[in-house]
């Protein structure tokens, strides 16, 4: 399992006119996060975008339990539970606030994309030895 | 059943790096198209506010299947096949590209909530009256 | 002297805490605006970039006159008061709401630059051409 | 005078599909920046807003000199050279990325405003005296 926990804290472009931070912003944190998880574990994905390795998301999901508010600091924890199994990695995602509430949780599902084909591909042997060190 | 379809282009503020529209800002397409879809029976969701009436989204869901790209004409048929329960209404929206592919599919749950007490409450009367001609 | 005229409504992403568009947003709309003007002459921006030629921008400024709220119809008028000169092509906008008040007024520069050599490069003459009929 | 410095991290949202920060999104840094420059002298401005003072952005301007990439460090240097005349508040920006290159310039004037009367307003005595001791 690879772990790793990265802090925000909410900005006022992020705060709709509820005073909670907009349901589609969420998207935008757990992205940071998983670059972050990976660059915990030295894989850069800026690197992997330019050997013409691209990492789109196929699937989404996301329950909204506790809002965030303007201002507020928050945490993701985000988790790969299995090695990417042909061309399809998964992340877990939970967020807590300063209370340690959990306030969402969430799941994607990215696979590895040729640049060039514009074609799935398997996941680049280097990053699967260097996940494997954590299983 | 209640449904409706409302038209979109991509915008240059919307595509990333991958030449894609970003996996967050179908959130606010799906928003703009379940706002129209009340529009056309003759809700308007800003009353609705006005009425301190919010409808924070509590899940969400979605599988990209194809990409969009920067200027591209797209629709979202946005559906409502149950009326409202209790507190909570669900959408489901399919995605489709100018060449009638369909591009995304995904599903909101939201919930009815009292802008003052802060609290879940039942979807107002007049709009589930309002639904109730169409099912 | 070109001009053209684009509609928007403002959507539930846009709007801040304050309960108005965030001000970060108009520069987004002022960019579909530029490229709807584009269109309609007869330019098309995403072939330009599909030729290479991109068209970022070197310089914007905005005043903010009067606030833009939730699900507002408001509309865009862009003017190009002057050919290109060289690489770079000023745009002016006026944005105002549906009782026609002036809400903002925005100017940007732009610059013709070379995809691949990452360069400016002069307007391309068959744009020229195209605008040179409207002075 | 007031200074103060915050660094950020571009996030993958915020690239468009030349491979810059689109130009919209400087916006939104500036206004951290200078939310932070008020925690660095005791505001809070999460406080302001919850004591009924909004701080709406009346002007904007900003020069765009080389681009920032995806995943680059880079930080504001914020600056108040005067203190707030009458409602007025105004804020300079300078943008450097890792290398220490100059990347953007900005300024924004600000004022603040009454949340109940919808109206302009002095800047609060509180906050003046606190500025006061910089000047």
């Amino acid at each position: 399992m690879i772990k790793s926990t990265y802090r925000f804290r909410t900005r006022y472009s992020e705060i709709d006119q509820m005073g909670f931070v907009y349901y589609a912003h969420y998207a935008t944190f757990f992205e940071v996060a998983r670059v972050e998880l990976f660059r915990t574990i030295g894989v850069s994905y800026k690197q992997l975008e330019e050997d013409n390795i691209l990492l789109p998301v196929s699937e989404y999901k996301i329950k909204y339990l506790l809002p965030l508010l303007y201002d507020e600091e928050f945490e993701v924890k985000t988790t790969i539970k299995n090695l990417p199994s042909g061309s399809r990695i998964h992340f877990e995602y939970e967020l807590f606030n300063a209370k340690n509430e959990l306030c969402t949780k969430a799941e994607t599902t990215l696979f590895f994309m040729d640049k060039i084909k514009k074609r799935p591909r398997k996941c680049p042997e280097e990053i699967l030895e260097i996940m494997g060190n954590y299983f």
